[in-house]
């Protein structure tokens, strides 16, 4: 019982710590009244986004709860049950808390921030990581503690906490899928006729599709991305714990090990309280050293004390040392980080690979996107070796136990990264604002220099959410193959030697390509849905383009948020079928090798598409920075094409197929009972 | 005996049969003298690359015949030794050599189908027929014969016979990488300067870059694709002969199994004469239906005697029926079919996806490029799932002999399918003398219909090429299996459970994007230097652009020659260490896991990219006909940068990433003994 109680203390000290923060950014100055409009713009249209998401994804809810309660219809021993269903109830519930939450604080902190950069850099980066800490910590306390609430009720029944995390995994799908095709149908849209046809510039009043556009920073990277590490950090934790269940069942003196996520959890939580802290107390002029230094603060101390968490608990099973679990967590911390600096590396203007692609654009666009596309190709390269390694490691070190524990060990400290990874949509909703309220241009030049440093810190977030994905989806796997032995009398081999591991594993591989390509195609739709409105209303409202009529940014924001939950139904169902549809008929064996197959395309399509996609943005931003003839050059407009086919790449496809991995695995990992009854 | 004397028989009747369709050809009129002049530059320069591209080969060639033939200084009992490194040089000689034959059929046939397309259609389908039957023929006949006298000499011993296959793989990576960087840097050099710069036709013979080009489509789709099918072919068999060897170890009795791979590919063989007859002779007007009909007829023979075959052979196993091996030809010979089907679905303009693909494009580049890459990514469900199916067949029907044999019947009649899909290339350079000799615009016509034709059966042959290789590929993993567990005392188990697996599945699934990255960058790379080339005789020869001057292609050919050898090295080697790398350090577990991995993501990529790329060029085809404002229209223009973003993927990427995994399975396979020692 003290791992609970420890753990609801720690989460609940986790969420004063959130609204100290949130009494500090609504203390600070909101600006002007046109600024505080622009403000409140924003803050509608994510909410009508955000309402109208949760209302189309109860219905899949019920639906899929209905699907659970039923479960023990298929045959008798199967058990899962209502309770399974209601944990995943709790968990669809948590996830979207923490994103309205997240979403609430961010759209309402772009103003202040916008004000704060009037008196300097400082007081604006404080302002806007003030609102990317309340992301982080919200959206891991309100997790957690839901997690805690569920194992306490049902005393952590790994048949049960398995629909928390299967839950939290949902509601990230369609969240990740339809902000994605919201934030890059948006985007999109608006500039196809505000850039391109009517030729005023970006963030113009006078485009209806700007607020849509400014919405959409907000439900992709600040709801979506939330929702998308949330999962990742709820599964890696239920993942251990299914594991330790399993063997629980060998020997009740491993009991302990079902324990230990719940410490490190909390430890984690703790860590990023103090490198948050630090962070906005600290005298760093650099906003990036500033920003890295509590990273790391926060990665020391969790490392430091886990090694005296795990000494404590001192679990030996099997032939591993008391310590294995320890060295897990250090190879789960530095693959972390080590993904996400190769994700600068080939992200970053600073370095040889966006340097060659902006020179690349000097030959046309067509010669620049088939570099763009080759340099996501070669990104792969590191990551998954490091991936690859740390699983390697993992199970060297503490057995099946020590990769689920290695992808705890990375997140653990989510607090602190996600923090710093979700200030940049602030910052850069704040820019449009200054833009938009026409401030004074050294405003925008905090804001501008804000967003740069945000753009790093989302590369690295980006490829941290993909590194964590693969090693979420891992330990689910690992928890899913220990679940099905445990249940059945005869052993799954999970061989290859068996044709349907193989057949599932090609069909498990191609999956994320399908499901990248309906996402890709959503994008285009919504894109022509708000071209069509922004067009009508510069043809049908009177003197909009003279700057005297006013246009209605509320059609397009609406147009957006149909289109883009439209949009995402199909794939988000497909990716709830497949896995089920598998294991009913092929077999768990076939699922086991149907989610490896997964993960192994999408992995690499992740990455790929994350990383050329960022490439190109910032090989255009090099250009417009007047490198190889700057604006209006023949190379920029190559970039400007770059761009656009990187856009629904970066932020649409590729974050999306994180979510999938680990949604199949965690369905197939909550209805592994079901299909081993059949087979 | 009996089958080595049926096939060697059968082998030199397909010779016999290649050396009549020659006669055809030569005797035909070659046309004007500027038709022949100009058929004799593609011919010199074809014949140049292939010169210079052997020579490189040889020392790759060398070095891994030495590490072979001093294989046996790795460890007591590793049976590769000399022997196997002769089969490997021998296997490399056999491909070479087919390439030459048909480079040297297709480039001596362009300009007489030219002049052929002056009497009509038939007569130049006739001629350009032909010169496709003779690549089928020879490259068919000569592998088979190649492996026919390696079994004769070598007792048909597995670890020798390998190294045969081992050669024809290597040559084919070389073949398909150089040709395609080859091609698509002479084709994307070629249009940069002339049709983008100087605002001059295509295949006009003042830009010195326009033989390079024609060049490219013989050694890129006639001696590349052929050395990609000759693999394939012989792999299908040896995997067949090296599970049934492993097989014999268990029961005497079960011997003729590694007699039915000779009669069915004999068999194969006679099947595809007649359909080539077939063609040849029969009297349909439509060239599509006559081509198809052949194909069809092919089908139909060798499904009708491989019955008899099996039954006259009568063995039965383990608990599988006679007539399993039968079903699962069925299952080989009706995916291979339904791929193909399923590539022009997607690809032909005829169809609903290109005809979409080609509205995107009037919302311009970026648009158009992300719907390709959707596309392609579509395109890859049902491809997948049939080989899925037909492995799930294979096996349930005969085993893992069942799944080497579904592939080798898919293979069977390559001399039909290849014949078909190789007589495109021929068509496509008809069509570039009769421009650059100033036919009459009927001649044209003519040639463009067959190219049109040509299209289609590029675009199955791309889908057969990329099944086949699935088939192959699983096929050799499936003997590598077999092999590393007869050659064990204690049997490897290649479960999921083992991270080593794991791990090798992660890394293998990254091999294919990393290899087509440096393909990709290669195209670049030697586009920009014939652009740069093309520039200065443009600059220095003086009068060139009046037509007073002659260009000089000739340093155009050497250019791209010698970059693409230059740039088909680092990946070339690298796809020889890595599998080796893995072997040797993490053992023929994480090996068997890599070769998985590779497998999986290279599949949906090299099925992406051939789909993605034939469609954005159809659809730049379908505007270009007329539709959407046709030539010169907003999307015509977006169509040709799309089309440019397809070139590389589908000609160099796509093609050679087939290739890289059934190189590194024939490698694994080859080298198994050598791991099994280590581990």
């Amino acid at each position: 019982m003290l791992h609970i109680i420890v753990s609801a203390a720690v989460g609940i000290i986790g969420l004063i710590g959130v609204s100290f923060l949130v009494r500090g950014i609504l203390k600070a100055d909101p600006g002007n009244e046109l600024m505080q409009k622009l403000s409140k713009s924003i803050q509608a249209g994510a909410r009508t986004f955000l309402l109208t998401e949760y209302k189309v994804v109860a219905i899949v809810v019920i639906l899929v709860a209905i699907f659970l309660s039923l479960a023990p219809f298929f045959g008798q021993g199967v058990q899962v049950n209502w309770q399974t269903a209601l944990a995943f109830v709790v968990g669809v519930c948590g996830s979207a808390l923490a994103g309205w939450i997240a979403m609430s604080i961010a759209t309402r902190t772009n103003g202040r921030t916008t004000q704060a950069a009037r008196s300097g850099l400082g007081r604006a980066l404080n302002l806007s990581f003030s609102a990317g800490a309340v992301t982080g910590l919200s959206i891991v306390c309100v997790a957690f503690l839901g997690l805690v609430i569920i194992s306490l009720v049902f005393k952590g029944k790994s048949v049960i906490v398995n629909g928390y995390a299967m839950g939290a995994s949902l509601m990230a799908l369609f969240a990740r899928a339809g902000g994605g095709i919201y934030t890059k149908g948006a985007d999109m849209g608006a500039d196809l006729v505000g850039k391109v046809e009517e030729g005023i510039p970006e963030d113009d009043p006078r485009n209806a599709g700007v607020i849509a556009d400014n919405v959409g920073d907000n439900v992709g990277d600040v709801a979506g991305l939330g929702a998308d590490l949330l999962e990742s950090y709820v599964e890696s934790i239920i993942a251990t714990l299914a594991i330790a269940a399993s063997m629980v069942l060998i020997s009740s003196s491993y009991r302990p090990l079902s324990y230990l996520p719940f410490y490190l959890a909390s430890w984690g939580i703790i860590s990023s309280l103090i490198g948050i802290a630090w962070i906005k107390g600290v005298r760093i002029k650099d906003p990036q050293s500033r920003l890295n230094s509590g990273t790391y603060l926060g990665a020391i101390l969790m490392i430091a004390g886990s090694f005296f968490i795990i000494r404590y608990l001192g679990i030996a099973y099997e032939n591993y040392s008391v310590l294995g679990p320890f060295w897990a967590i250090i190879a789960g911390v530095i693959s972390g980080l080590v993904i996400g600096e190769v994700s600068v590396y080939y992200t970053s203007s600073k370095y040889k690979p966006v340097k060659d692609l902006a020179n690349s654009c000097q030959s046309g666009p067509a010669v620049m996107v088939v570099s763009g596309l080759a340099l996501g190709m070669h990104s792969t390269l590191i990551p998954v070796v490091v991936v690859a390694a740390a699983t390697l490691i993992g199970f060297l070190v503490a057995g099946m136990y020590g990769v689920a524990i290695a992808a705890l060990g990375m997140l653990s400290i989510l607090g602190i990264t996600l923090a710093v990874d979700s200030y940049g949509p602030v910052a850069d909703n704040a820019g449009g604002i200054a833009e938009m309220a026409h401030l004074p241009p050294e405003v925008r030049q905090v804001t501008d220099k804000l967003d740069a440093v945000g753009n790093t810190t989302a590369a690295i977030g980006k490829g941290f959410a993909i590194g964590s994905a693969a090693f979420a989806a891992l330990g689910l796997m690992t928890a899913y193959r220990a679940t099905i032995n445990s249940l059945s009398s005869h052993p799954f081999s999970l061989s290859l030697a068996d044709p349907k591991l193989i057949a599932g594993l090609l069909v498990g591989g191609m999956v994320p390509y399908l499901y990248g390509s309906m996402l890709a195609r959503g994008v285009g739709r919504v894109a022509s849905g708000v071209v069509e409105e922004v067009r009508r209303q510069f043809k049908e409202i009177p003197g909009l383009m003279e700057g005297k009529g006013r246009a209605d940014p509320s059609q397009c924001v609406n147009i957006a948020a149909q289109g883009a939950l439209k949009n995402m139904m199909l794939p988000g169902i497909l990716a709830i079928i497949f896995p089920i549809g598998i294991g009913f008929f092929l077999g768990p064996v076939a699922l086991g090798g149907f989610l490896v197959g997964s993960l192994v395309t999408g992995l690499q399509l992740g990455i790929q598409t994350a990383n050329s996609g960022a490439a190109m943005d910032n090989a255009k931003k090099y250009i417009e920075e007047g490198n190889l003839g700057g604006k209006g050059s023949y190379a920029h407009k190559a970039s400007v094409i770059g761009d656009t086919v990187g856009d629904p790449l970066k932020d649409t496809v590729g974050p999306s197929i994180n979510i999938l991995i680990k949604l199949m695995a965690v369905i197939s990992l909550v209805l592994a009972p079901v299909f081993v009854i059949f087979h």
